[in-house]
């Protein structure tokens, strides 16, 4: 049995028609026969080597829905028939201090679904089904596909940092994550301030919940909301005025980060000290808070928007993303 | 009634005698007659006009213990006579979110005891008596004095965080500061290990609490404690390899800045997002918390080990603070 899929043999290399045979169905795996798998800003780097962590040949895709085919012996939860999702993590260590505190999204030994594994790009992938999560009905499965890893990543803040209604939260970024960000913290009850470096996207922030949108291509962008906001979600990748960023918090405030930056960040102590904030970093979130997000989204109405284009397009998809032309997150259908 | 002090009159100045007014006696305010008065590193940067805030005629010095000789008609809790100290803030505006949560050092207006007011380099000082505390018995004037100030500033992280027994906390700097974080997280029942340049401070160290001793003058110091602390609190003033830093933290980990460092920290975004690490900046402490650390160093027996001398060698005690050479804090006596 044969999966078929596309890969990167080279670092950006374009995608190209792969097979590969799976590992032997171990107990506690499942098959998922691939619906529909988004394309995060991973993916992109992982293609493009930009991590120097890359191994070739790579199948890129870890926002994953589909239908369960087969189950191991071990599985008692899932049956053929079923739609689930899988995201970034496929694999922990099941024994350090994270995984049995449940926070294996924190395990050292983690393992990543596209990562030394190849992922969802493909008709099929063979999982650990204890990183397998039942897609609620209400959930389509293209706005849901995202939800698993760019979803979490920003729904996973705002349950960790205990953001509360009566905040201002603001969401810098208005992309795949930030969209989803936006919805997040409106869900929560605040007040949301979205900052986008492109102020067409102004109509649509407001309309996923954001109260007020500022253009980043301001002069002085964050100088409107200085000492305003509570919690400040960055899910950009380029650099900022940190120390500007910073001076929009409140008292206690948080900064925290699930956009990578390319360069490191320069940061003023004094900017930290003199009014007790921080700065956070957050990789996307446990099992639990897995669940808890597709709870959420499917009560809240909360959902990726999504351009849906055929796998066999994957190149011309994985480019859009790549230069910033999602609105918000493509996903790719078999 | 002159209050006879010491004051610089210009930046780097060297202090001098100095006579000034009061302001009249208000409702809450007390006089207390100044028998200690610490040297924190901060009346230094005061005096040289590092932060370019300085007022002159400036008179160092919060870190204050005497007794009440006088008390306006609004205070009900003190009377003549009882031992109090005075530390970092001596004002706040009592109305802003951070004042009515009890949180009045974070409050936007603070109002500190030797900026915009004469501070304790002096025989007597008329203070807002809501920002006095009283001084448990067991506890001599010369070891409680830097409590009020640094002592508050390395214990309301261990509070504010949560830090727990089982944690493994660092110590980065042994000095006034830095040697006082070592006995608070010795009696939070942390195991504790302490950095420090100077590698003839292991025995001390050891003595005041540490578990571990890691001098800062090997190379790669961080390397030995990978992935193993808790919770960094970070003393100094000069700048650190602070991924390396970042490294030494469990996932979750956090490092909190008391020490104001000169130049903008160099932070990669990956070193905070991986393991959900954090940084996070203390100032002082709140006017519960500052109860609190006096409570816990009389039953713990916290206390600043200081060289004690004359109020009139003011100058020789401020360059030996500058310097370095303070072990581990001075205090000027009258």
């Amino acid at each position: 049995m044969a999966i078929k899929c596309y890969a990167a043999k080279k670092a950006k290399g374009r995608l190209e028609p792969f097979e590969y045979e799976p590992r032997p169905l171990a107990p506690f795996d499942i098959d998922i026969k691939i619906s529909h798998c988004g394309i995060c800003h991973s993916d992109v780097h992982l293609i493009d080597n930009d991590w120097q962590l890359t191994e070739y040949p790579l199948v890129p895709g870890h926002e994953i829905v589909g239908e369960v085919i087969d189950v191991g012996v071990g599985v008692k939860k899932f049956s053929n028939g079923q739609r689930v999702g899988v995201g970034w993590q496929c694999g922990a260590c099941w024994h350090c201090d994270m995984c049995i505190s449940g926070e294996h999204n924190l395990c050292p030994e983690i393992k990543a679904t596209c990562m030394g594994n190849h992922g969802g790009f493909a008709d099929m992938i063979r999982v650990d089904s204890r990183f397998a999560f039942p897609i609620p009905s209400k959930l389509e499965s293209e706005n849901a596909a995202p939800l698993l890893c760019g979803g979490i990543t920003v729904y996973n803040p705002l349950r960790t940092y205990s953001v509360r209604p009566y905040q201002k939260v603001g969401v810098i970024g208005v992309g795949g994550l930030g969209h989803l960000a936006i919805q997040f913290a409106h869900a929560y009850g605040c007040n949301v301030t979205a900052f986008s470096s492109s102020p067409d996207k102004e109509k649509e922030a407001r309309e996923l919940g954001a109260h007020e949108f500022i253009p980043t291509t301001e002069k002085d962008p964050f100088e409107k909301t200085v000492g305003k906001l509570d919690f400040i979600i960055s899910t950009v990748h380029v650099d900022m005025d940190w120390p500007a960023v910073l001076n929009a918090l409140n008292p206690k405030g948080m900064l925290c980060l699930v956009g990578a930056v390319a360069n490191p960040m320069m940061i003023p102590s004094f900017s930290l000290i003199l009014q007790q904030k921080s700065i956070v970093g957050n990789p996307i979130g446990g099992r639990m808070a897995i669940r808890e997000m597709l709870r959420l989204a499917s009560r809240h109405g909360i959902r990726a928007k999504t351009e849906v284009v055929p796998m066999k397009n994957v190149n011309e998809a994985v480019d859009k993303t790549r230069h910033g032309k999602a609105r918000y997150r493509m996903v790719l259908k078999n």
